[in-house]
């Protein structure tokens, strides 16, 4: 951890020199990461000049429905790993273009439990937890939900077909992170994406 | 891993001394691992005495679940830990009385990546993938789809409401494991779990 967290720390001095946000996007496969990205990108609400660190155990697919998109978007393959280490997001940091650029968005691999233990000098993690998950994951994997500076629910144009207590939840994050904030959002629907993109674009997290 | 296989190892010797048979499940948080197996406990075509090893990140939830059906379970945390490891299942199975059992079912931590990266001891690795995770799941974590002997695609029943194409998620799944059995399961509508069951009670796995 000491290696990791000194590439950490120096990722976080060039975002300082350079004005730049970043953030890191964490949750389970399939949970609605990149489909969230690519609504924010088309949002009018979204103006921030952002580039994208796509982490995938394989496969160039989510960096390529960004790159759709014209989003600035540079794909990280762990070959099989786990999470994203800060050395890989240093590298990555230091071949874009940082003077035409307000925020980073790492994509995280799909994990809920190994990238939440890892320090790549983001500024927020941010928790995604689809409603088709279940009630009960942020105490089942509290480590990400305690750390995380913003929890997004998704999917929550699905709740109509699910047996999920959105409120039963919503207790669940308060007892790992009483005050973090949490969206409600629907990607597909552009449903909270508007409050979500508020948050991201504040320079207090 | 030398150590982790040697007690992989000895759980196969105990397991084929007492003529038992372990499969490991594996999926994402929230894919129905749990639902699934109430499901088939339940079930009149599961005639076999079976128990299961129930591992977590944190919290006794899914045991208390299963206990609540009268399933013998056994809660192994690994506070934080990514994966089930060969030698908490060794110490967990070494508990169980063996001479009444015909199955033990070990529900792994909800993580598409580690856990298949560790031998436990089991004679199958079972693969499970929730349609709401989206049809590119294999190829994007194809580790696990290429070690399992089955692949369970669970909560069909929302495909209605969802935009996943399951003919593309076939097709993603033979890409990397050509001939694995596919089950489409709806647990909460007790959809596909007698031809799972079916596979579960043969011994050629």
């Amino acid at each position: 951890m000491g290696k990791n967290d000194e590439w950490a720390g120096k990722s976080r001095e060039i975002l300082k020199d350079k004005n730049i946000r970043m953030v890191n996007i964490i949750g389970s496969p399939g949970c609605g990461k990149t489909t969230l990205l690519e609504t924010v990108s088309k949002s009018d609400d979204f103006d921030l000049r952002f580039a994208v660190l796509e982490g995938d155990v394989e496969t160039a697919n989510d960096a390529e429905r960004l790159n759709a998109l014209n989003v600035e978007v540079s794909q990280l393959i762990t070959s099989g790993g786990c999470h994203l280490e800060a050395k890989m997001i240093n590298a990555a940091l230091t071949d874009l273009n940082l003077d035409d650029l307000d925020l980073v968005i790492v994509e995280n691999v799909g994990n809920l439990v190994c990238p939440a233990e890892f320090d790549i000098g983001e500024h927020a993690k941010i928790a995604v937890l689809s409603v088709t998950e279940g009630e009960d994951k942020p105490v089942k994997y509290p480590h990400l939900f305690r750390e995380s500076k913003a929890v997004l629910l998704t999917k929550v144009d699905l709740l109509p077909y699910l047996p999920f207590d959105i409120d039963k939840c919503i207790d669940y994050i308060r007892q790992v992170n009483a005050n973090v904030p949490i969206f409600r959002i629907a990607s597909i629907k552009n449903e909270g994406i508007k409050e979500f993109i508020t948050w991201l674009k504040q320079d207090t997290y």
